[in-house]
């Protein structure tokens, strides 16, 4: 039934204002750049410089210049951005993937690290940032920009692109680097959430000890009901594949549920002003250690790729759309006046990121490295180095953070917004472009892929000697030390990592007396007839 | 990042009008029920009435009267139904998932009685409830219709839901019937759409011979380019990702391409104003039959359930939303006041449905039997009342078509306009509930699933020899005699049944000669390194 969807819909339009000509236009055109995107990006994969999300990127930019160039430079709908279009559809596939295909043991080894980067971190980034944009921006001549603006654009820049350290860092060659920096990105995102609604909520003007007890505890409170969320979710999808025997039936079914689950899950959060980024990385968690090993054998690859197949898609439509509309024209017409001051805002801001993120990487390494007995699992500064370049891009979640702040009704034609739209875009395409070309040859130089660079992956859990011998007095320790060759923990580093793997002890023991047995898991599996590996012939003919 | 993204995005809503709160919420809901519809359709999977359709259409009828009530009787725009969410989003997958897993081999050897059904008899059909709605409705008082609305609802009311059928038809049990009742279904969208165009563009009062030829010239063009926009677009993937050994690299690539390549060509008809349900249905046959065999073992896996889990979501997600559509309080306003001549209209629909279907069904079968050699290939009496009965529901197309034709820009407040959107959902909602229910047992009743129904399924091409001895005068044919058991064909019979065999041992030939030697396909693909079938505990851990 094609008609004319385009004149019809129009005169209908009740829920779908969106869908006029123009709607099956920029779809098509959509489609066939991402098309393209795959196959450049295909043929590019063994360049060094490049990778799928700059292509993207570049291509995005250059039918940005096309549709300009034919539409004679006016503003065409394809070009702008949507906030809706980002948080609801492209980046609830994106972090569940990243949850879902999550090496475990690195992330959850690394919490208290990650934990560290991802808040205090984002902190010290923010106030850095804040002070250095009133220091600078005060003295140059760009427009009214208020306290709450300054706070703003302090949250703006220290939100860690996690999309793109997905893209460019290695999670097989560098898993220690991977869960560090992607997983910093995610709990990044709890600490921006409660930064912005702390800016646009609180008095800014009178900050005393209340206020920063409210806002630790709204941290607290986001953080950990976002997490349960996820897991529950996680949990109810196991259970109820485990109990009801889906895959008897159909296959369909079971990757529909955990499917629409997964976004259950991240909507859900959005509907509770949470954090819906940490509740679906969470739920992609405990799917892929519960729920996944529940299904038939044909489910689970094809959950496996189907999950990241459409976070690729989303990825690259992301970079794509985020390419398109840096050249839409009404936000460039104020700064068209004045292009130094323009460039030398870039520039600052581009310059306080930088610092802003090294003001917390090597402290907060050196901190963490406190912490670790073997120098194996010490962060050296090498890769300290890598995780603070690794982490600079910025990207669409900076530029969502930006419209929100900056074009809210009638503000839009003030010098200052603009200003800020215009740097923001600025700052997303250098740092996306420049410092993700130079990620990869950067590992390359300071991590050759021969040395072994990250710490070791034995998989067995602490034994609970280790456990004694941080619990008990001092007098009461030789039957431990003759138990092995155990090295006397230092005070601090005791303190710090056992309860660590003392967690993680329990958790296991746990895991397997109670949790597998209910919802499921390798080896908790009831024995599913007729699913074995597909054939390659089967089904379609 | 959640912020109250309601809150803000209305104010950027520049593409995104729909994007406040409450579409957070109705996303909410939405996937929440198509969660419980799943569940409910799996406990009820060894029901003989019900299937997933019919629970979706329930539940999104609960939903709707809870909604209702809760609202104090206002609208609300979660009720309200888009012609747009339907034809480009939900629809693409559910026809090309049935194109991509159809048995090929029984839709090409019914395809002359598929085009008969599709083509023929949607018009006979259309004529029926035409001339049977100017009869009935011009003495009852419905308001001001037209001749152009008569024969919309002609085209409205012929418009077999395919979708319905997929559900309620199992292509395992029966094959015939089910390429039959499908195939009529996608042939059926070509008719439609010329009749629809010819209804709103030609000048009805004035129908002579000319219009008639442009009529079936305009049928041809767009059955013919359709078809081969889908085919050429099948054909490219299959080129691209054979020549550029994708799998290469990464499995997650090439089910992107696949998706993206599929719906780019549904897209692209609706641009070039063409049938985007029969593109993307002969998309996917094609690309199961080149495509497929040229990705990875576990790219295999993935898209035959991906695309089959797709497709699933978006059939439930249909009758779920028709069912909550069906209570928008706004249409039944005008209903109210004459609820006995609003059962009347419905009832007059129903009858001309029944009667307009069984007008083709029954001598269209006929006239397929005479050119049928074996007993066995026949449609028997109980089958062709089979399918008479399966293709009796009407679906979202016709939900569609009714808006598009009685919502025009100020005439939704006309009486008699209310009534036929009132009356199609009336009919919708019978049919499918009620036909839909009755279609399992009926299958039962008359075809046992014992008894073998359907003809016979060698996959052998006919020979060369038989070929001959229907071109060959009488006086030579005696070598051909000799080769073999050959029944004589009546002349009708091999006229019409001659060449379709001959069509297919011919595409066979050219198909392994030159096909799939540059398409790939099935025995004709390189030998991929690492790509066996996937281990359970590969890749998750």
């Amino acid at each position: 039934m094609a008609f004319d969807l385009g004149a019809h819909l129009v005169r209908l339009g009740i829920l779908s204002s969106t869908s006029d000509h123009t709607s099956v236009v920029s779809i098509n055109l959509f489609v066939a750049l991402l098309c393209t995107c795959i196959i450049i990006g295909h043929l590019l994969e063994e360049n060094r410089w490049m990778n799928e999300s700059i292509t993207a990127l570049v291509i995005g930019l250059c039918t940005g210049v096309v549709i300009l160039l034919t539409t004679k430079g006016k503003s065409s709908h394809i070009l702008v951005f949507s906030e809706d279009l980002f948080f609801i559809y492209l980046l609830p596939p994106i972090i569940f993937n990243a949850g879902f295909q999550v090496k475990k043991k690195q992330f959850f080894r690394n919490f208290m690290t990650i934990i560290l980067f991802g808040a205090v971190g984002t902190l010290i980034s923010f106030s850095i940032i804040s002070l250095g944009a009133v220091e600078f921006f005060r003295r140059m001549d760009i427009g009214s920009l208020d306290i709450g603006d300054f706070l703003a654009i302090g949250a703006i820049f220290s939100a860690t692109d996690s999309v793109c350290t997905l893209q460019v860092l290695n999670q097989d060659e560098t898993p220690l680097l991977y869960s560090l920096v992607f997983g910093e990105g995610v709990v990044n995102d709890a600490t921006s959430v409660v930064l912005f609604n702390a800016i646009q909520n609180f008095d800014v003007g009178h900050i005393d000890a209340i206020i920063v007890l409210k806002f630790v505890g709204n941290f607290f409170y986001l953080f950990f009901s976002s997490t349960f969320l996820g897991a529950f979710t996680g949990l109810l999808s196991a259970y109820i594949i485990k109990k009801l025997y889906f895959g008897r039936h159909s296959t369909d079914r079971e990757v529909a549920l955990m499917m629409l689950m997964a976004y259950l899950s991240y909507m859900l959060a959005e509907l509770l002003d949470l954090s819906g980024i940490l509740t679906v990385f969470f739920c992609g968690i405990v799917m892929s250690h519960y729920t996944w090993h529940n299904v038939t054998e044909s489910s689970r690859v094809t959950t496996k790729h189907a999950f990241a197949t459409l976070s690729f898609i989303s990825e690259i439509f992301l970079f794509l759309y985020v390419g398109m509309d840096a050249l839409d024209i009404e936000k460039w017409k104020f700064v068209s006046d004045s292009p130094g001051k323009s460039i030398g805002v870039s520039s600052i801001l581009l310059g306080l990121v930088l610092v802003g993120r090294a003001a917390f990487v090597f402290p907060l390494s050196f901190l963490s490295n406190l912490t670790k007995k073997s120098p194996d699992e010490k962060i050296s500064f090498k890769k300290q180095i890598t995780i603070w370049w690794a982490g600079l891009m910025r990207g669409a979640v900076s530029i969502a953070l930006a419209y929100n702040q900056f074009t809210r009704s009638g503000h839009t034609q003030l010098r200052g917004n603009a200003m800020m739209i215009t740097s923001t875009i600025t700052v997303v395409l250098f740092s996306t472009v420049v410092f993700g070309m130079m990620t990869k040859p950067l590992i390359r130089v300071l991590l050759p892929p021969g040395a072994k660079h990250y710490g070791s992956m034995s998989s067995e859990p602490s034994t609970p000697k280790s456990l004694l011998a941080a619990l008990l007095p001092n007098g009461q320790e030789s039957e431990v030390e003759a138990g092995g060759q155990i090295e006397r923990p230092s005070s601090l580093r005791m303190l710090l990592s056992k309860p660590t793997h003392t967690v993680h002890y329990y958790w296991r023991k746990f895991d397997d007396s109670f949790m597998r047995p209910v919802f499921g898991g390798r080896g908790f599996v009831p024995f599913v007839p007729g699913s074995p590996t597909e054939q390659s012939h089967h089904g379609l003919e």
